[in-house]
């Protein structure tokens, strides 16, 4: 499905598409920042001077980068992307307009997906906002403004955008700091994963407006109970991120100044494995949840066996019979960290099977 | 699809309607009572004097009522209901035969809501039952009594009951004080939110009695994860609201003496928005639920998109981008203490879009 | 659907299985122990010596039993079967190969559990692994060494096996203690309650070998939160019993010592009720839960009418009004605890009905 590393003839040329970009070319060895966007509005109209706000995560992104395109990307761009090894990070640089989701942020940000999609350079991505915002949705003034076909075209990219997500063979960890809400909640729930900092915020507050948050709704009621689901809609209230775990919406919370180690570790824990083998189970850990019980046993029992002969899974399990630490042919850089990360997992998997 | 507040020609013509009653007409402004059902069965057969247990809550329903239909209902209506503002509470009052769901007590409720939903006075509706039992689900001697076609119908009813509550447009709270079983567990399950009392216990208890609550399963299923539900019914133990809780039936747990004001809280909650919006949003919410992922991200883009141009959805997105309390157009009664609800709800979705 | 107590015709004639060898018959009245299965391989191939591991329960397997098929089963069987009054346990007892699930002893355990179905002479089956492992999944070697339509087969004994344990009319209850990961997993996923100790880890560490464990995902999706499941599923880490039952994996978690006391109780407080009710109930459970809401509703309603007329119905019921212990028609004896057991849940369900 996912074709090879260089530039895919199915991300749309655009201008803003660093990949199709003569120049940008391929990113440099072991760290690289891209950024793709360029003015920004305010959340509710207008046009605001960005003030970018940095935490200790965002300064690196800001400062540590080898490789820019276009000006200064950290402060221009909307989205920026930095890979690390096995892992790459996306960044919403919108937080002067609250890291809404309007169609130019939402552009960006599906290009830069889809790109990491098609280079298939990194097995997990990390999706972060900022200090303040993970995401506040969509744009009420952007709405406002567009007539019914307009807002159809919207939420059609938004659609769009979490099709993206899904269909991406990498792990899509949402890592949440601040406010999440409405479509910004939808990002966490349609990620694959969440990390969130005992301060973040989650709601679908679209009711308190009138608008009540349908799209949201989705992926919100796929992760959490119904009476929790139910309540955070029609109250339109803000949770804490304890209250957002016990309801199973983020996989765990822990205290703000641990959200950086945290998410790397869960991060690296998944990126030790050969992307060829997530791609496999993340298309088929969903194609799954949506059949009836002996059916989706039926068609996981198919993807298991042709998996039992994928070059990765021969050579994995002879590394586990001999007692060994696999080596993966999926193409992705790895360093020691990750090695040792596997020598760990060998440990754990002495006495596991498939 | 919700027609207007007039008496309609879907509730049946019944003489215990009091929708459809000449002179019962249209309830008084500020606080209503009325009470459908007469005389009485005991539990499990035979006719016992009624004794109904006042709480703080039923005291007020008892002597706090100023429209009254026929004689004392709080003594022989087997169904009250009371509006306050922008909520209704609909109490089951047959708490001398466990508040047990018979053809008559479930045909008094089926109506009753009916009629809620019809007139579009309230966005909330609170189901609760007496300070002994909230419900102990259908009655075991009216079962043994009928044949087969008569607990068909019997069950057919108890259908359209759960359809009822689904398919208002109001958002359902069951408050539970005592016992929630069988069928009266169904209740809670089928209800859009429930709160509950500590000393609440709730079960599936009918296979003790070689009848397997089949129907219960059904939303007990869709609120609770599979090994909770399965040892629930297959046990046939009581649990306690804390488990409850724990497993996902209700939304939250608070100390006896707290129940009334926390359900008030969720209720003003959610009371503060527009019915109109509410509906759709209840609607919406249900129908994805049933869907898979990206075929119901497609029919709530679809749903959102039309909401957009709402004449509540207009107006609040726009008392949000002036930063004001919107006012909806949804024919609901709201008190000042609604609108600082709404106010405090103004600055939650300050940073909160749709 | 489910036969007379007879030896059933499906059970395929095999000199493995006990139930249709001449001269074992049927097994004596209170206590039976059965084995299935002879020579085990080690768990990445070779042949090892049986070091069969004894816990206080397994001991009583080993010395307790009354009815010995083929020499020393409770050595040479890969599968131990016992019963005693309405709960039958069923023990992996491949310790030395980690319980792994090979095409032998999936044959033995698929054999044993068709046959207690088809003699429907206990209530409640309690499934167990020995003290280091429940199971370790499938045997990497046997993987290794199949070619691709051999893997196939495997794969498919291993879906007829958690075919059997959902189609049976009992209630299946993992009791966990050490190790169950992958296909053990799946095991604990698809019974239809667990039971853990405090010491024991759960895991799908496939992903480690590069063998994405899609089927254990197909049940583990289905007990557990999306988020939850993709997190253990895509880092192949181990979790504790406490992490399980937290996300919904196990009922409960007990001290190590507790355990087979724990699941003695949680076993005979099903094992009270009639068979006949169970399997009702069972098949309803698992039908509906793949239905949409009101369908799912129509379905429940059609099985609780047939239900309310079934002999133990119409005499459990009566029992109910007269305030009596029920007596059962379903041809399992019962001693006199579980009478009592059934008395107390007489207390409980006093305010409890169908």
């Amino acid at each position: 499905m996912w074709s090879s590393p260089s530039c895919p003839s199915r991300v749309r040329a655009r201008s803003r598409s660093p990949c199709c970009e003569s120049g940008s070319g391929r990113v440099t060895r072991s760290v690289s920042i891209r950024s793709i966007g360029g003015q920004q509005p305010g959340l509710c109209g207008g046009w605001r001077t960005p003030t970018v706000r940095q935490s200790g995560r965002s300064r690196t992104l800001r400062y540590g980068g080898t490789s820019v395109t276009r000006g200064d990307p950290a402060v221009e761009g909307i989205v920026l992307y930095e890979k690390r090894g096995p892992i790459g990070t996306v960044t919403l640089n919108y937080g002067h307009a609250y890291n809404t989701l309007t169609l130019e942020s939402m552009e960006a940000l599906e290009a830069t997906l889809k790109e990491i999609a098609a280079r298939r350079e990194v097995a997990v991505v990390i999706l972060q906002g900022n200090e303040k915002t993970f995401s506040s949705g969509h744009n009420f003034r952007e709405i406002q403004e567009l007539d019914l076909q307009g807002v159809y075209d919207l939420f059609q990219r938004s659609f769009r955008l979490k099709q993206t997500i899904r269909e991406m063979p990498q792990v899509v960890v949402a890592k949440v700091r601040g406010i999440a809400v409405a479509a910004g909640l939808e990002l966490v729930a349609v990620a694959d994963l969440a990390v969130a900092a005992e301060s973040a915020r989650f709601g679908t507050p679209g009711i308190n407006w009138g608008l009540f948050c349908s799209t949201p709704a989705v992926f919100l009621s796929r992760n959490v109970g119904r009476k929790k689901a139910a309540e955070m809609l029609f109250t339109g209230n803000l949770y804490s991120a304890r209250e957002a775990e016990g309801m199973g919406l983020v996989n765990r919370v822990v205290p703000d100044e641990a959200l950086d180690e945290a998410t790397e570790a869960l991060a690296q824990a998944i990126a030790r494995h050969s992307l060829d083998v997530i791609a496999i189970g993340k298309r088929m850990f969903y194609q799954q949840l949506q059949m009836q019980d002996f059916e989706a046993l039926a068609f996981a029992t198919e993807v298991i066996v042709r998996n039992s002969k994928h070059p990765d899974a021969v050579s994995g399990i002879q590394a586990f019979c001999e007692k060994r630490t696999p080596v993966w042919h999926d193409g992705i850089e790895r360093a020691a960290a990750s090695t040792e990360a596997a020598a760990r997992g060998s440990q754990v998997g002495e006495r596991a099977e498939g």
